[in-house]
């Protein structure tokens, strides 16, 4: 029993729990042992015992049959938000990514969960939850890193990192106007499942180089798709290049770094650094998952555990 | 019966049938004898009998007894789309408004439908569909009118007519993304039913200024709302305001008129010609349900009764 012990105490689990999902890593140390996802993010749960049964209910295999037994975790994500498990009150930046984190007692007498801070950004007026992790992560790897961060998904963050921390932010909610209006929009009739990879990057350049004209451009790929011919994956492809175009010219002081850490899943990071590409800047792409597993495994060793705040 | 007929001979019915409403109007000459709304719009029917007893249930009450008595009914909007009743071809712009229309047949020999043709227009890629009965009814009352109409909704055109025509337009999908954003996206979180006018008109001046900055503005009255104190109707005007402004902005071209006349209902109209006013432009507003019911009075009488085409 004592061997068993040992081994159970030496593991700690990491929660990615965003706003949809809920992605849990079995970790020992820096290693990724096993992992679970379910769509149980934070707007599918409305109470306390919610959030609990679905922590259990996804890695309730991974835990020691004591449940006297201590297991550490820590999460990140809109599961600190004001509608999340527990208000994880958000740090200021400029900070270090990595704060005090919000305990959650469970019914099981050796879980606390760890909710590590999101940041906050007071003039201009933003927030994160969970990004700032994958920050921390990679400067886990690189603790001398300075330069911009850009992590596509929903809310594509921007971040400016200096001298081990995040100095400020920014937000473009590109994917989920993206996902209103290839799905739920007129446009909707002009999408199939195709991509054109020449048209995402010439809708790029057209976007970035004048970004006012935009706010016509939509309506025109659904009048192009009914008065002419369009090739398969066209219109998909120049709604995204015309969204992330005009994004990009809107930071414009956020892209001076020689090249831009893009951090995510492989299809978005890419369409982002073929995106810079297309404005003629560099891109360094890192999994968003790893980068998340390593920002966890930073909060692990940082923060000393059994704290009650 | 003589009498009755004859009354009945000198009425014809207009119908504005657009993707969500179809509304009717019973006219004698220019006059509007009643009018019936019904949410009936071509989004909401699939085969040809669904629009013909979507007709009939609407102004039913309004046809003689005999179903052998000619009444004429003249249609503009969607109904005359690929998607509609029967495809009424697109007029090319530059064109006068009122074209040709696709007649339909319906079960009483006294009813053929007659759908009048939207317009097109190549370079850049644009259609519309029943702007162009409002633009006729606009040059009814003022034949040698020169300059910009503004017509605001789920796709607001910009139309510059000259010579008794339109000679070219432009589609922002404004309304179309305002109602995504404040009702689907996470800023929905932040809107109340309020609306603060002075807000409105800073957002317009804040976006027409530096329109590439709108993508990054959008997320931060989220978290405006969020960090800091936020007034009734601040949220919702804010994000109208960024809309209106940017796509004000993306105008400038359309924008050179003294007036630009602002065709629509009362509210959505006030709203563009307010933004208007906050860049030192003028407006003059015109009602959207008289300038379309004069738009197929005008097509009433231009066009002859009783072809098949």
């Amino acid at each position: 029993m004592t061997k068993t012990t040992e081994r159970v105490e030496a593991q700690w689990i990491g929660l990615d729990w965003g706003t949809t999902n809920l992605r849990a890593y079995l970790m020992a140390g820096e290693t990724c042992l096993a992992e679970a996802r379910a769509r149980k993010g934070m707007n599918t749960l409305a109470t306390r015992d919610d959030f609990e049964r679905a922590l259990f209910d996804t890695v309730g295999g991974w835990l020691p049959q004591d449940p006297q037994v201590p297991v550490r975790v820590i999460a990140c994500g809109m599961v600190g938000a004001r509608q999340g498990w527990r208000e994880a009150p958000y740090l200021r930046a400029p900070t270090t990514p990595i704060g005090e984190p919000r305990t959650v007692p469970t019914s099981r007498p050796g879980i606390v969960v760890e909710i590590l801070p999101g940041i906050s950004q007071d003039e201009p007026a933003e927030v994160m939850r969970g990004e700032e992790t994958q920050i921390a992560g990679i400067l886990a790897a690189e603790p001398d890193f300075e330069g911009v961060v850009c992590l596509p998904g929903t809310h594509t963050k921007w971040v400016r990192v200096a001298e081990g921390g995040i100095v400020g932010f920014r937000t473009a909610m590109t994917g989920e106007i993206f996902g209103l209006l290839s799905e739920r929009s007129v446009l909707r009739h002009s999408m199939d499942e195709e991509w054109d990879e020449g048209i995402f990057a010439a809708a790029v350049a057209e976007a970035a180089a004048d970004p006012a004209q935009a706010p016509l451009a939509f309506f025109r790929i659904r009048a192009q798709n009914l008065l002419h011919d369009t090739i398969p994956g066209e219109s998909r492809a120049r709604l995204s290049g015309l969204l992330i175009g005009a994004e990009l010219a809107a930071l414009g002081a956020f892209r001076d770094a020689a090249a831009v850490r893009v951090v995510g899943n492989a299809t978005l990071a890419g369409h982002y650094a073929k995106a810079l590409g297309a404005l003629g800047q560099g891109a360094i792409l890192h999994d968003g998952a790893a980068a998340t597993r390593a920002g966890l495994a930073a909060a692990y060793r940082a923060l000393a555990p059994g704290r009650a705040t």
